[in-house]
């Protein structure tokens, strides 16, 4: 942070990042307008990236499945860029209303620089030479998030699911910015989802890798590939609402954390978390591949069959096998979407294997537990599984990593699960919540 | 034109424009993809121009109107390209499905470099590197019409009207094309309007020249900056529809056409014609400047202050002052849509200039007749005029070219007049018809 003209406070570099939601219609779009322009009175540069307007995306989708059944990847990607070139032009012009100064880019524009994966594409480098010529001229870029260009063959290419906060952190590490804004329709990161926990709270500060963790289980806040990023460049992220004006939740790094709490005065402090949340996925389905034969390479083969066929697992389990059989079951987990798939994939390979048969099952959730502070307390399994059995849970799977605890439960118990672990773990409310410093003001 | 592979036909390179009509929907995108499939396997290389679906372009102004009472220019034209972005998508996405390669390029893309004039943009330079070697690769080519980038700011741009047809003549013409076919929903150029002229014939040739003043009469067809670009190149346009395999209008120079009429079979020739076509305009408004004194600058000073106010002047009269009061009244027509800003500017320079009143009328038509043959036949002004005395029509003004004769009407009179002038030229369909060689097969 620098300071602002008249040496009175410090300002900085802002990039800010609006999703579909904050900007579904023409009213939306100006109330978003009038925030950025309150930042950049205040004397911050603020660079801005957003999302398609509301449906948009889905509109493009639908029209392109009326004209094709498989529509041809990079016209797919040039197609639903139409999109956010919508949204940042209008928001320019209401930017412009306002008497700032705004100019929208294009994600090949900003120079976001992809590799060619239609339509998940990863950015590989970030030449934002236009950005920061409107930045220098106190100009507010408006760039098009989602989205950039193919090195290798110029082409539009899309970043795929959560690729507008992908291009916010990236664009703000490029610029070495302050802070990177996610604004969304919730006030931040919470303990557990507020639908299914009502008791659940917002968190103040958390991790990358909690951030991460929480990602994986199932938090829809923000997308992996966004946090990671992030990490590597150690850009803080500032998740809050766009419909109010209160602070959300700071993701950063354990240092960065310390220090913040640090400089907090001494009344408002509180001892270091052990927990930052909880998270339910209900989207999973489970596959049980029974009675293989206990050799090596027979779980190779399985995988390498599911791999092929490009499905993404989770969690995996194996039992010992049984001493009179000489076989085992290999049970894993994968997206409901892409278990038809997995399930071909592995029939076609029976025979070669020499299982017995496939036990199919979506009525199941991934139940997490997330928190750096796991490592340093051994409690925390313990806690947690005396915690299901007292709520009646029974646990189908358990996969762990070093801050996190996941369990399969029947979908029917996700939602006593998850409030049976927010209480024993104090996250409630109004319970004795170990949070970090500064919650709930 | 080349020889196909097999020496058989001649087969060249055709650049194909469709308008928003032609692709305002799944199911007409697929049939545009057909035909532009059926012409690339017939041996020829393809370029195609599109514009944007149906009533995309007017769905994108209403929302820039919903966020900005007057959108900045910039952004409206980043605004407004999504809309042909969309339309090149998934027309190469439904031409894919039929087994051809299509490659999709935005205005930006396919080279077209313009000034930077957001909304009129003209086009300074076009470098098709990318179109030329999609070409070499026997791919098609989608390129999005009405649309480029300023070669200074690299700011996106669009055309204005008419660009779309001006995009496909520039990049034919950089390209060495053959032919640039101008697909759209009616047969061709016509005589006459069909809806106000029953008996209009649609014309087989008709020059650059004479295409240029129909436009300029009100012939909706073809704009004048893409027909003056053809005429600038020599590239001949072929207008047709769409919907139907019929040859349309070619628009071609006098001398192409006497090659034409020469090569073709002594049995289909028919005589050189007089007259191309009638042309009715509904959409100016007349001026009257009235007691203007008539000492020399007063026009100068009328004009000038109409042009500083953006005004596009077409006719102009002013008759030889009355002896007796030293002063003379001048009369003008101008698009309606600007007549109110057109009478603000005179007010406001009324007193400099000592005029005693301003009389606004909109209910004129301006009748045309437009004719390359016009120059060597001295009789056409007498039949003329002797039409529209006959039918009982009035004629308010009179303004004429080397090719063309206009006058204003009542607009109640405009239809009778041009049937009138329409039977006087001999261009009924049923009777002797002075038309094209070749007209009517």
């Amino acid at each position: 942070m620098r300071a602002d003209e008249k040496g009175r406070r410090p300002v900085g570099l802002i990039v800010q990042k609006y999703g579909g939601s904050s900007v579904a219609d023409a009213d939306s779009v100006k109330r978003v307008a009038r925030r950025i322009v309150d930042t950049h009175a205040a004397g911050h540069d603020v660079v801005v990236i957003v999302s398609a307007m509301g449906d948009t995306t889905d509109d493009l989708l639908d029209l392109a499945e009326q004209v094709s059944p498989q529509p041809a990847a990079r016209e797919l990607d040039m197609l639903l860029t139409a999109g956010e070139r919508i949204s940042m032009a209008v928001l320019a012009m209401a930017i412009h209303d306002l008497g700032a100064e705004a100019r929208s880019y294009t994600g090949s524009q900003a120079g976001l620089i992809t590799d060619a994966a239609h339509g998940a594409a990863r950015i590989i480098d970030v030449t934002p030479g236009r950005i920061r010529d409107a930045i220098a001229d106190r100009a507010i870029p408006i760039v098009a998030g989602f989205q950039g260009v193919a090195q290798d063959t110029k082409d539009i290419t899309t970043l795929g699911r959560g690729g507008s906060d992908t291009t916010a952190v990236a664009l703000a590490a490029a610029l070495g910015a302050d802070v990177c804004e996610i604004y969304t329709d919730v006030d931040g990161v919470f303990t557990a989802d507020p639908r299914m926990v009502p008791k659940a709270r917002q968190l103040h500060y958390v991790t990358y890798e909690e951030m991460l963790d929480l990602a994986a289980a199932g938090a829809k806040v923000l997308h992996l590939r966004c946090v990671e990023y992030a990490r590597r460049f150690d850009l803080p992220i500032h998740v809050r609402s766009s419909f109010s004006a209160r602070e959300g939740t700071f993701v950063l790094s354990e240092t960065a954390i310390a220090e913040r709490i640090a400089a907090t005065p001494e009344g408002d402090k509180v001892e270091q978390p052990i927990i930052s949340g909880t998270a339910a996925d209900t989207n999973d389905a489970k596959i049980t591949v029974v009675a293989v034969p206990d050799k090596p390479g027979e779980a190779a083969a399985i995988f390498t069959a599911l791999a092929d066929a490009g499905i993404n697992i989770d969690m995996i389990v194996q039992n010992v096998s049984a001493a009179t059989t000489g076989r085992t079951d290999v049970t894993f987990t994968c997206p409901q979407g892409m278990a038809a798939k997995a399930m071909a994939a592995l029939e076609a390979v029976r025979a070669d294997i020499g299982f017995e048969q496939l036990l199919f099952d979506d009525e199941i959730a991934k139940i997490s537990l997330v928190g750096a502070g796991m490592r340093s307390h051994p409690g925390v399994s313990a806690t947690f599984f005396s915690a299901l059995a007292d709520a009646g849970v029974n646990v189908e799977m358990i996969s762990t990593s070093e801050i996190r605890i996941s369990v399969v439960t029947r979908v029917s118990a996700a939602a006593e699960a998850v409030r049976a672990l927010h209480t024993a773990f104090g996250l409630d409310a109004d319970g004795e919540a170990v949070v970090y410093a500064g919650t709930g003001r």
